[in-house]
């Protein structure tokens, strides 16, 4: 590839929010924890670092701009969501990298790097797990006829732009989530932004839900919001949509949302949240891909086979509106 | 800071290793999956992608070496242990990034974005999880005494080298573990192999192990192991000694050994092992940095506050006996 290179001052890598908390009285139990080890006796009793996320922070040599990008990814999803695509092309992190923006990319609470604390003794509930046909219709590859256990024998939407040969790859990218988490990672998203923010959020579909719950907190740490099929928007009271108004946002809906029950209410309810915020003065707007001649992108615009493309129009976007990146 | 930048062609990531396997059977259950939302029935059967390894892939743009360093991480950690240190230096990844090596970090099986599966339907065991207390001695902090809940009254060994005012950033890395991943865990490792190797594997406690099992497997794909403190060795027959025989080992322990049961223990077993290597003529090394002079090591010298000092006894010897990576 003759793309310009990536040059670096810094690659480094934190985990923030949270802190510690004991458990006790747990009964002790003898495990063989190392494979030819003794057998010992497992104590769970003790100290347990909890409610932090985990963030990997990319710092130009010579950055463009002057304030970082910062990628949340969506429910049982990690912050792989915007390395590279499923079927081996680059993703958003080295879009925007190549942008010349710093980049920050997080595992909120619970996923991947975050890691995960024992339920029910800390995490009050289990986890949900993902599997392969909740993901086929929620992300919108087809409708579950189109679903089979043989890759090959699978058919989504018509004009499909994700890569569906790597849908089994998407696949291997899912994390364990719990409901139960929210304020937690709320609390260390705050923290997230006071540490590397101001910053410009791009978050997808849990993320974005978070992400303009954060708007409406702190709009002094975030210069923009661009939210990719965000699950819904958070129930804000008319401080918080004054505040939440202050900051720009961009909406970004990929195609076939009428398709899926879920996913047409999640959008309507979006579109009233950004009404409310426009009644404000705010700086709205929507990228809704279909409506611009796009067709065919799923749930993961950030991987289809224009993302690319999708990540372009997200770019000018901020350099239009976001004024505070300008340096 | 004044280092010279990291020159990258490309940071990709990907998913490696395991399949898919299908739950049948289970029970519907009704959750409230996203805020705001309305419940709806979660259904766990279907299809899970289990038994797969997430690898972060650094090229430079012009390396100086031919061949990468992989980094594999110890129990119940994440290929964060090779990141920052919990102090906030640059850690092990950036050191040898910085001498020009392509690097792999990657999380094992079941750790970190790696993720892990449904239990006990899929994964047919419990996880462990590790506390604070199990860290400080297993990890030679100090005695189990010098531990306290509040970081300002904790006391480690005398000398420790490890920075022990982060000591709960260190148990923010912490991850859930399971003792019954160990065949999913060699197979993914092989599958990374073949992918990115030959290649030099620097690996850390449990993965130590891991590494020591992959050099009597595939002696052709790895040009050099260093094992920091593994826990233990593997048990091999004739031919895989023969085999593991044929790459060069370093072996690095840090202080305090003999302090703690289990770890004489391991060094014990280890050493023994590298007797049966050498018999048949394996270049077999030990850097016992205790007996070099350099006190107040603990279980993760990539973190303690010689880290740097101690990347680079390893660099220097990567340079002098591997003589693969050389360009």
């Amino acid at each position: 590839m003759s793309a310009q290179p990536i040059v670096l001052s810094e690659i480094s890598s934190f985990h923030i929010g949270g802190g510690i908390r004991r458990l006790e009285g747990q009964l002790k139990r003898e495990v063989k924890v190392s494979t030819n080890g003794e057998a010992r006796m497992v104590d769970l009793n003790g100290g347990y670092h909890v409610g932090q996320l985990y963030a990997q922070h990319f710092r130009q040599a010579a950055p463009k701009y002057k304030l970082p990008v910062l990628f949340w990814h969506g429910g049982a999803m990690s912050g792989v969501t915007w390395e590279t695509t499923p079927d081996g092309r680059p993703g958003w992190q080295s879009f925007f990298l190549r942008q010349g923006y710093d980049v920050v990319v997080s595992d909120a609470v619970e996923r991947g790097r975050a890691s995960w604390a024992p339920f029910p003794e800390i995490y009050e509930t289990s986890p949900l797990f993902r599997t392969q046909e909740d993901a086929w219709t929620l992300f919108r590859m087809g409708l579950m006829e189109g679903y089979h256990e043989d890759p090959a024998q699978r058919h989504g939407y018509e004009g499909q732009r994700f890569p569906l040969e790597a849908f089994d790859k998407l696949s291997a990218q899912f994390v364990a989530r719990w409901t139960t988490n929210n304020e937690r990672t709320l609390a260390a998203y705050e923290k997230l932004l006071d540490r590397v923010g101001p910053a410009i959020i791009i978050a997808h579909s849990q993320g974005g839900w978070f992400a303009q719950q954060i708007a409406a907190q702190k709009p002094e740490h975030v210069a923009a919001i661009v939210a990719i099929e965000p699950a819904g928007a958070p129930t804000l009271n008319g401080v918080e949509f004054e505040k939440a108004s202050r900051v720009p946002h961009l909406y970004v809906w990929g195609d076939y949302c009428d398709d899926h029950a879920a996913w047409k209410g999640y959008k309507a309810k979006v579109l009233q949240h950004c009404e409310l915020m426009r009644d404000r003065g705010g700086r709205i707007f929507q990228l809704d891909l279909p409506k611009e001649g796009i067709r065919g992108n799923s749930h993961m615009p950030m991987m289809d086979d224009n993302s690319d493309h999708v990540a372009t129009l997200v770019a000018d976007w901020l350099l239009k509106e976001a004024k505070l990146i300008s340096e």
